[in-house]
């Protein structure tokens, strides 16, 4: 059964190769497209293609053929897509699901049109309507599309940074007093039921807004975990989701529960469900896309999910380092096996795990030293 | 430093795609080489040979440009593997190793020169040998080479039996009077460091010799799983290995500890160590053979390891017995993906885990039911 169907993947990159790593569990072939013919995935496939998903020709082309088609970045082309549905091509999450998220602005209105509390924000069309907010800042500026990684967004604190500021859609928001910033990864599928993960807490690199590190369970109150839970449900089941969706929420300082932002795809604030849960996200995402029934979230014991992001601390010897770190019983290196080098990209993680809390921080703190 | 590596794998069946998964996690650029053009593998890497890895020229031409070579099946021709290694590729396990595996007397003999207990054999060089047998059936027969799963091995009960038997070298042993069969998995590198996996103890179908499933650990006593290690060490050592070596033994009524078989390779006895041990067999086997350090092999969790046979039963209804499977929690389905049908062909495997051997052992006798 699971040999003959033929799946597509619209991304190639890391995501796409944790991605692949699972399809091998079940005996699947998938086809992979990717902007980059030396992308992550290109290695790892007999039916690779190098072309752009947000191109309508090339992923109705990519797609034609195939039985399932799943994404592993938002910017794809949500014409071919609904062009090739209309063809028989399953496709999950759902055009409309990715449409809504592809928009930062759309998301958001989208949420709160379905009750749901998101940072407050406004829509500008460009640098010139950031001079309005002077004497409101400091505010956050996001690019309403294509960001990712910290890529598309910035924080305006002085007149001379909406000067620097992106000239493009943007979205406004007030700079929201965090407590904690947490994620929660829900899954549904075709027939409606729902499963989610245990919240991770997520902590961002100061200048970059590129995640740094991930804690899973979250080391938060109780109640406002279940509430977290409760609420990517909520949001899985308004989007008619078919597939996975991260949900990051902000805990305010007064512990209210925000949405910040969503991807309907696997996610850095996922990667430890490979080595720390039952059913990692990746393997999840092929069961709610295939009509598998829905796999066990629970998680196994604690872990902390590490960036690793290239650096000249690292580049200075990589060989020794990776060493260094795989003698760390525990360490689970993935290394994305990027070409090229460009400072600040991520080219790879580790999940620490342990028995507590406290050893995993150990861990993770040691970890960090021999990676810098 | 990893993704710039070039690794081939001789061997494109169930165990080169389960380590072209752990592959992914160190972003290696693998080639991997089967007679098969269908072969599992054929679908998870950009870099497919096909080609037979017993034929001097075809491994040879397959092995030119690589910087290191494995396997996943023993038959492989060694002369090539010799001559690439003169031109620079490194062999891991070592072409002598393997050899000494290949031929089944052969391995017997290296043992007992280096006082390993073995059960008792004898080599015969085809079926007219075996009538001096007569007297003292029953006996077992192995072929000399190239036996696998149970194909190349058969009791010799009677006289009837010897006209129907191999007619090929073959080792004939006495029927030892077996208590338990276990087996260990070793890893050793370069550096001649050597761990261990826990002895996990196997059950084999009655009529076909392949392994039906497998708990972790053994549930046997103490000093017999402590010595199992011990003498799964001495053989590492004894072989000078770089790779990971399964060593199956025997443990006999009267308690005695003798090695059966080797495989120098991942094997089907190590299969749970990818959702039950901090490192499975297959980065161990990454490590090992990379000069990277060899990884921590504790067992998170007890699991049954439970093969998965081409049969009638199951396909009647593959999908719906899939689903049903995939439906227990902690059952981790690996399936193979393999074309065509043939009735007792490994096409998949399922390790079940749990918090004690009870509910692994309650899980797996309903995962049986369902599969068949």
């Amino acid at each position: 059964m699971l040999e003959n169907l033929k799946i597509g993947i619209l991304g190639g990159g890391q995501l796409g190769a944790m991605l692949m790593r699972h399809a091998i569990d079940f005996g699947l072939r998938v086809s992979i497209m990717d902007k980059d013919p030396h992308a992550p995935c290109s290695h790892y496939t007999s039916s690779f293609f190098c072309g752009d998903p947000a191109s309508f020709e090339a992923v109705l082309e990519f797609g034609k053929d195939l039985d399932v088609i799943t994404i592993e970045k938002e910017a794809v082309n949500i014409k071919a897509l609904r062009q090739l549905e209309k063809q028989g091509v399953k496709v999950f999450p759902s055009p409309d699901t990715i449409e809504v998220i592809q928009d930062k602005f759309i998301q958001k209105q989208f949420l709160l049109s379905h009750n749901i509390p998101v940072a407050p924000g406004e829509a500008v069309q460009g640098k010139n309507d950031l001079y309005q907010y002077e004497n409101k800042l400091p505010v956050c500026l996001k690019k309403r599309r294509d960001g990712y990684d910290g890529y598309g967004v910035m924080v305006l604190k002085t007149k001379e940074d909406i000067e620097a500021a992106f000239d493009a859609p943007c979205v406004v928001e007030e700079l929201v007093d965090i407590k904690h910033e947490i994620a929660v990864i829900v899954a549904r599928n075709e027939d409606g039921a729902v499963v989610c993960y245990d919240p991770v807490m997520m902590a961002f690199s100061e200048d970059k807004f590129i995640l740094d590190y991930q804690i899973a369970p979250a080391q938060i109150d109780e109640g406002i975990l279940k509430e977290a839970t409760t609420l990517a449900e909520k949001v899985a089941d308004a989007l008619q989701l078919v597939g996975i969706l991260a949900v990051e929420m902000f805990v305010t300082k007064d512990n209210r529960l925000l949405v910040n932002e969503m991807a309907p795809r696997p996610h850095n604030s996922g990667h430890h469900t490979i080595e720390a849960s039952t059913t990692s996200q990746y393997e999840q995402l092929l069961r709610a896309i295939l009509g598998l029934p829905l796999g066990a979230t629970g998680l196994h014991f604690p872990s902390l999910m590490l960036n690793v992001l290239d650096n000249d601390a690292l580049n200075a010897d990589r060989p020794g380092k990776l060493k260094r770190l795989l003698d760390v019983p525990g360490a689970h290196l993935h290394w994305y096996g990027k070409e090229g080098r460009r400072a600040g990209r991520k080219i790879g993680h580790v999940t620490v795990t342990d028995n507590t809390i406290e050893n995993v921080i150990a861990k993770a703190e040691l970890i960090r030293k021999i990676l810098n």
